[in-house]
Order: structure tokens, then C-alpha cells, then sequence
């Protein structure tokens, strides 16, 4: 077992309200060989100097998780929380209008390992035990995750939501017939993040996105280059084009 | 879908201490569309008339599954919860020097799926939540199962553990290259055990089994025929064989 592709996977819990859910998570987290536990923005919890103070709860739920907990990171943004990840995906319990790339647990955590097996970071984000993520938290990410659930009543609990895909990502790790795919190192989300900026500068400055009137086109183009899993020395040439054009356009 | 042959799945907590474990198992069920919840001597729980009173964390963590929680059905020892199931399987989270056929979670559910799939009942026992099943318990079954875990630390909550094996029964049951096998009814629980009753006075008749001494000789014999997954026709053959040789002894 490589132990270093666990420590790859970071799971984000985007502002969790019961600090008794974020406990029994560490817990799901460790029986599963990962340890990298974000928070942002959890709720009921003392922030204080970027460390958390613990509550009996959270604790007593973690059982013998304590380490993973006091370990966990506190982010004030998603952004700030995948910054260093190259590929992100999103925990969907609903059908969205979204037409994101939507796999179920199984098929997302073969993707996934064969991320990580190429040496990838990667992040899983979980919204909040009430509404989940938001459209515009689910198009930070390169692809959304659903756990196939009783079309009546899918709402998992946030932990054991965890807990499933830890597990099926750990089997797939496990799954020596899955292996590093060749591929060229793909753009963390704080590159992709940047690029999205500066696009969105530029397509301004070019008079084809109106403030006023943004008709979702920076959506669209989310979507368009997260089916692409852009690399980086793609996001570079990309980049260096809209760099190309800003520079035409002051100069003129 | 077939929503009969969730039906046919009884998932068993025995002796489950937290009732909130119990509210919280009772969800999980139900998002993976299994409704048949049986609690064996539950602690902290108020069993009248083989009726609980639910406690309110449990109903505040079964969420919108407290119809799960209100069904579930009260037993005062394993043999009656199970005496209807053709095949049941203890979750067994440590290794145990017991040498039962034991698979993975993934494995145990393709097996289940196919019986399920050929209208035979099933049961899945989850232990205690400091100690899991006891040998003796463990040996009531047919076959154990285990979820693949941190070798330092496997000890996922239990209504975590019953998540995993629910979503991983359920996958499997959706599954259509999975489909029925042809084979008999196999004995329920309660067949077999009236079997085991009847073998053991016959051992102790020829006095082959020496109650001072019984050198887990029942143990073994649960062994061979757990492992022979005994069809009712099969069973029928044993017990009139242990009714002649009891009637031969008898005669002499």
C-alpha cells in the first residue's frame, strides 16, 4: 500500500453545522486510511488563529480519531481549501440543471485513483447537512460525484456520505488492475482559478462579456475546460494567448 | 428495480447501546431503499410490549427515516430475529482465529445478491458497538463479512459500517449482469438450528459428543455445514438420518 496516495486526497466539508458530524467524519476518514480533513467555514465551531477548538461532541464522535481532527485544516473560502489540488470534485445529492461531468461513487473513484496514482493532489468537497453545495461551489469543480440512493429519500448522512466514498476510493486504490495513467501534470485549482480571472478580464476588455448582462458565459466556459482537465503547460499556452490579446489591446 | 427483494434483507443490531446509532442506522437503510431494521435486546431503549419507545435522538438522527425506526422489529435473542432467513452473515471486525468463510464487503454482496436474486430471505448481524459479535454469535452464521479497513484503526461506527454495506448490497442488487441462481431453497436459520439440536442429542446418544467434555465438536459441525449452505431437501436427508440411527439406539 502506497500510504502517500492517501495523504493526496483532501475532503472538504463546506460550512457543516453539527460539529457531532464533522467528529464522526474524522472517524470515517481514519478507519479508511486518509487523514486530510478541511473545514470552511464549519458552524458552532471556535475558530480561533486558524485552529479549532474542539467540542465534546465533535470529540466523543470521533472516537479514536482525535488525530485527524485536531489535524484538520480551517479555510475561510472553498478557493483558499483546493488551491493545491489538480482535480476537484463535488458531492451532488441532487439531480442539478448542472450539465456538469456527473459520475456515480464507483466510476468517480476509478477516475480518481488513477489521479492519484499519477502523483495528483486531489480534493472531495461535501456541502452543508441542509442544502449541500451551491451551483456556484459546484462549478469550482472539475466533476460531480453521486451516490446512487432511494429516489425518495437520498439524503445521506454528511459523515456516512463520507464514509461510502472513502471506502470506495480506498478499494480503488487497493485495485492493483488500476494504474497511474501518462499524463502531464494538470493545473491545481489556484491556476485554474487564475486563469478564470484573467479570462474574465480579457473577454471584457474584448467587449464580448457585459457585466450587466453576464448571461452565465463564465459558467459555460467552466464547464467547457473542466471536461478538458486542463494541464498545465495547456493552461499556460491559454494564459500566454490572453496575455497576447491583452497586450494587442492596449497597445492599440 | 425490485423492491421486493429489498424487502428481503433484514439488517440486525444486537445489542446496539446508542440509541442514536440506531436512528442514525435506520437513515442509512433507507437511502439504499431497505425498510427491515431488528433490534436484539437493544440497551437504553424502553421495550414494551415488544414496542419501543424512541428516544429522541434516535428519531432526531433516523432524520425523514423514522418510519424505518417505528417498523423495526424487537427480538429477545439472534435465532428468533433470523429464524426466517435462508442465509445470514455476521459483520466481523476484527480477525478472528475462527476459520469461517470470511470475504470483503464487495465479494459477501455479489454472493448475497444472487441469493436475494432467487427468492431466498437474508439477514446481515452487526455487533455491539465496544465489541462487535461474540464467537458463539459469529458462529450462528453462515458466513462472515468484513469491510476492508485501516489495518491501525478499523473501527468504523456501526451505523457507518451498515451505510457501507447497504450502498455495497444495493450496487450489487441494481447490478443486471448479477441475476438469480439456480438452486433450491436453502433451510432457514431456525431449519438449521432445530438441525444442530437434533445432531447434538444423536452425537450424545452414540456417545460420540461428551458434554463434559465437548471438545467444540457443535462448533465444527456448524463449520462443515455452513460452508455446505444446506438446501431444505438436503436437510430433510440429515434429519431423517439422525431419526433413524435415534430410533435404532432406542430399539437395541
Amino acid at each position: 500500500m502506497n500510504s502517500h496516495w492517501f495523504k493526496q486526497v483532501k475532503f472538504v466539508m463546506v460550512q457543516t453545522s453539527h460539529c457531532g458530524n464533522i467528529g464522526a467524519a474524522a472517524r470515517a476518514l481514519k478507519t479508511m486510511n486518509f487523514s486530510q480533513l478541511a473545514l470552511v467555514n464549519p458552524k458552532n465551531y471556535n475558530v480561533e488563529d486558524a485552529k479549532i477548538s474542539l467540542s465534546d461532541e465533535a470529540v466523543a464522535r470521533a472516537s479514536s480519531a482525535a488525530d485527524v481532527l485536531e489535524n484538520a485544516q480551517i479555510y475561510s473560502t472553498i478557493e483558499e481549501a483546493i488551491a493545491d489540488c489538480q482535480f476537484v470534485v463535488g458531492a451532488s445529492a441532487r439531480n442539478r440543471s448542472m450539465p456538469w461531468p456527473l459520475k456515480d461513487a464507483r466510476n468517480t473513484c476509478i477516475d480518481l485513483a488513477k489521479i492519484i496514482k499519477s502523483d495528483q493532489k486531489i480534493a472531495i468537497l461535501f456541502g452543508r447537512e441542509s442544502s449541500g453545495l451551491s451551483n456556484e461551489e459546484l462549478s469550482l469543480c472539475d466533476a460531480h460525484v453521486q451516490i446512487p440512493a432511494n429516489e425518495e429519500y437520498s439524503s445521506l448522512n454528511i459523515a456516512s456520505a463520507m464514509q461510502v466514498l472513502a471506502y470506495e476510493l480506498r478499494t480503488q486504490l487497493m485495485d492493483t488492475t488500476i494504474t497511474a495513467v501518462d499524463f502531464e501534470p494538470l493545473a491545481s485549482a489556484k491556476q485554474n482559478e487564475l486563469f478564470y480571472e484573467h479570462l474574465e478580464k480579457t473577454l471584457q476588455k474584448i467587449g464580448f462579456l457585459d457585466q450587466h448582462n453576464p448571461r452565465m458565459l463564465m459558467q459555460k466556459f467552466r464547464r467547457l475546460f473542466a471536461k478538458a482537465k486542463l494541464e498545465t503547460t495547456e493552461m499556460n499556452i491559454l494564459r500566454g494567448t490572453l496575455s497576447k490579446i491583452d497586450s494587442k489591446i492596449e497597445n492599440k
